[in-house]
């Protein structure tokens, strides 16, 4: 009897999750190796960020929904078909076939490459060592305990401009991220802070939004880029357009208008770049280091292996996609679909998106949305991505806890989740995870 | 006209806490400092280091509890009663009636130290540096991060008896927190973690409960006692009793009784002591660094400044309070009484606490209880312990919250808190809460 092949999926973003989601059943041995062992659903990272919903609900442990794909298959054979691995991935030798991680190296048939994107800070400088990126769950908890620790500074500072510094949020950025961001700041400022603490002049906070473009939401319309402008700007926000960050400072913004801005928090959503995995030889990348690919998903040259998501370049229409979480579902079906090709020994198939749509989340109660030629705007639009966020999050019970924070949220104005994990008792969060003190046993 | 009293109360624990309650209408001006943002409700720690809870579930913030507490009072005055200080304490100065925080000083009239207890580890070796201590949310957390990781290595382990040493889990103490958490774990292994990683043979996972008295929860009488003992056996815990933990060194345990068992994961839950704050002079100490206070829970020989909760030396029948909540609660209460009888001229009057009854969980639906004259375990206990303690939570969303979590638990024997936050992308987290970049403004 010929051996089962081996399909190792890299990463468990929505892509990998997808691709394992959708091999599960195929008869191929897959397996998913992340460094995390939980699937976070970044399109929620911002509420962590923000303390309105709690980071555990948007981080699923990926053995937990592993569990779920193999439940009939381990009715009949009591062994998972897809298999789990937490590590790193050092290296991966494409002529041997092996996926070298700190856990040991790992042989396939087929590879999937789904390692997903990093933030950009595009070489400015003091931007890494100054900006709070916003793309993992702990960079998400960080930026929550710096925000409201400026917070309760503010409370206690007398000098009237460092307190200014305090108050002052600047956004680099002016995506979908950076715009969620800055109305869910101001919901936040709305909200809880304001009747926390009473003591504070809320006419010195500041939320600025710098942008780089002419305009708001380049991936949508232009219509809906100047509503939300309109509509931050009636906000409080302040938007600064055509306006790029030259450097950062310790407490301070430089804008290339030669403006300096004293900024305590600078959250930086203004790029992301691919995060290429360390590969033996040279790969041909795109804009942004993205993995250049067949229109079947397979990577030049290395037919068994695939990129997809985030990390692979990918156009429609002689543009490239976005990087959207339904972008990486789809090629994620359509890579387990064509290693099954593969394996039957026929030819893979390209790949091409279908896009249903897109939509934007300012706050307070508003949005964006295009679907086919139909834009809209404010309040439906709002509706429409809460719930299709809450319909996407995976399990039941996150989708349950998510809907009550938000129906207590909105309804109730409040927040729960303004925890300071202090930076000092926060050392002992540091004791190694991987053990290196277990020693050789006797 | 007189100028208010001002009373500090340093530490927002169950006691410090109570005492800002039960002051907020008196007229008086209370300042109430911690160093964290939030109210920890410790006795549900244990369900955080075990993955059964989120931690937010139990961390208050405790601006909003004052938002509460001053509700009243604001519309009236628009000005919260009680304040709100977070910064640690360095140094009192009972003298000049000054407390130092790391953000200036405060003057006080009265003075209330509530700032509970710490681990002790007793001198043992190694313990400070391979236990896990288990008294705040970050320690909990960490703990959490640190079990799980065990799990993921395990499974990768090929090794038997690195496995093994993986897959053993000591705890240090038989006193009700040992216990919980032994039974906590034996309810982690028999629900999620079976269905999650299925490649483990179970048989391998080995819990110790190591206790150096000869019978475990030595607060409660003999028979619940006994009873708690054959529950944890029958739920395959192996207790030591009369047996010291001699010393710890990296991945193993050594006992007095010349055994040395190899385990990853030692939980310590062996004693307590007093968190005295620094103080401008010596102080009578009693047991367990306790301060040694008058029967009005005036500290000797300051007539304006009271200690309570963990820190206080208080007695019941000869015997020491056993430093659990309600004796907090209560105490939190008869110091505001005496701080307003003391505004008033009048002499402050002998505290006397009321024992309602203790309850310990054991945990697989068990637990022991004693109400005056009444000892009964079981099903019952294990019910009431649960009821009571969701009652005392703070905030109606935390206790909704909390409650649907266990009924998922318990009728679904699941638990999603499996999320190990890495070291490595730990350290994001270690941008400093306390904003030191924040320069001189210009």
């Amino acid at each position: 009897m010929m051996r089962n092949r081996r399909v190792v999926i890299v990463g468990a973003g929505f892509g990998g999750l997808q691709a394992a989601q959708s091999l599960a059943h195929s008869g191929a041995d897959v397996l998913l190796i992340d460094r995390h062992n939980y699937h976070t659903f970044v399109p929620l990272l911002y509420q962590v960020a923000t303390g309105q919903i709690e980071p555990e609900y948007i981080a699923y442990p990926i053995r937990t929904i592993l569990r779920r794909f193999s439940f009939n298959y381990r009715r009949q054979h009591h062994k998972p078909q897809v298999q789990f691995l937490m590590a790193e991935v050092e290296q991966i030798d494409f002529s041997g076939q092996i996926v070298k991680t700190a856990k040991g190296a790992i042989d396939y048939d087929f590879l999937v490459l789904a390692t997903g994107s990093r933030t950009q800070f595009w070489g400015v400088n003091g931007a890494e060592e100054y900006a709070f990126p916003m793309r993992s769950l702990e960079e998400a908890v960080a930026l929550r305990n710096h925000i409201f620790s400026c917070f309760e500074q503010a409370i206690q500072e007398s000098d009237a401009a460092k307190r200014q510094q305090l108050l002052t949020f600047t956004i680099v950025g002016g995506g979908a991220t950076g715009v969620e961001m800055a109305g869910a700041l101001v919901e936040m400022l709305r909200g809880c802070l304001r009747r926390d603490c009473p003591t504070i002049d809320f006419g010195e906070v500041k939320i600025i939004l710098v942008q780089s473009g002419d305009r708001l939401l380049v991936e949508f319309p232009k219509k809906l880029g100047n509503y939300t402008y309109k509509k931050l700007h009636q906000l409080g926000v302040e938007v600064y357009l055509q306006t790029r960050v030259s450097q950062l400072t310790e407490g301070f913004v430089h804008l290339d208008n030669a403006e300096i801005i004293p900024c305590a928090s600078v959250i930086w959503t203004a790029g992301l770049e691919a995060n290429l995995p360390g590969v033996s030889e040279e790969l041909p990348v795109a804009h942004k280091g993205k993995i250049v690919v067949h229109p079947t998903l397979q990577v030049l040259e290395h037919p068994n292996v695939y990129a997809i998501g985030d990390l692979a370049y990918v156009e429609k229409n002689g543009k490239s996609l976005s990087g959207v979480a339904p972008e990486a579902l789809q090629q994620g079906v359509a890579v387990a679909r064509n290693i099954q090709q593969q394996i039957r020994g026929k030819s893979p198939k390209p790949f091409s998106y279908f896009n249903k749509g897109r939509l934007a989340i300012i706050g307070c109660y508003s949005g964006v949305g295009k679907i086919g030629a139909f834009a809209f705007t404010g309040f439906l639009a709002w509706l429409m991505w809460l719930g299709v966020h809450l319909v996407y999050l995976p399990g039941y019970r996150s989708r349950l806890l998510v809907l009550l924070t938000w129906l207590h949220t909105y309804l109730g104005s409040d927040r729960h989740v303004r925890v300071i994990l202090s930076s000092k008792t926060m050392s002992v969060l540091h004791r190694p995870a991987d053990l290196p003190y277990l020693q050789e046993s006797r």
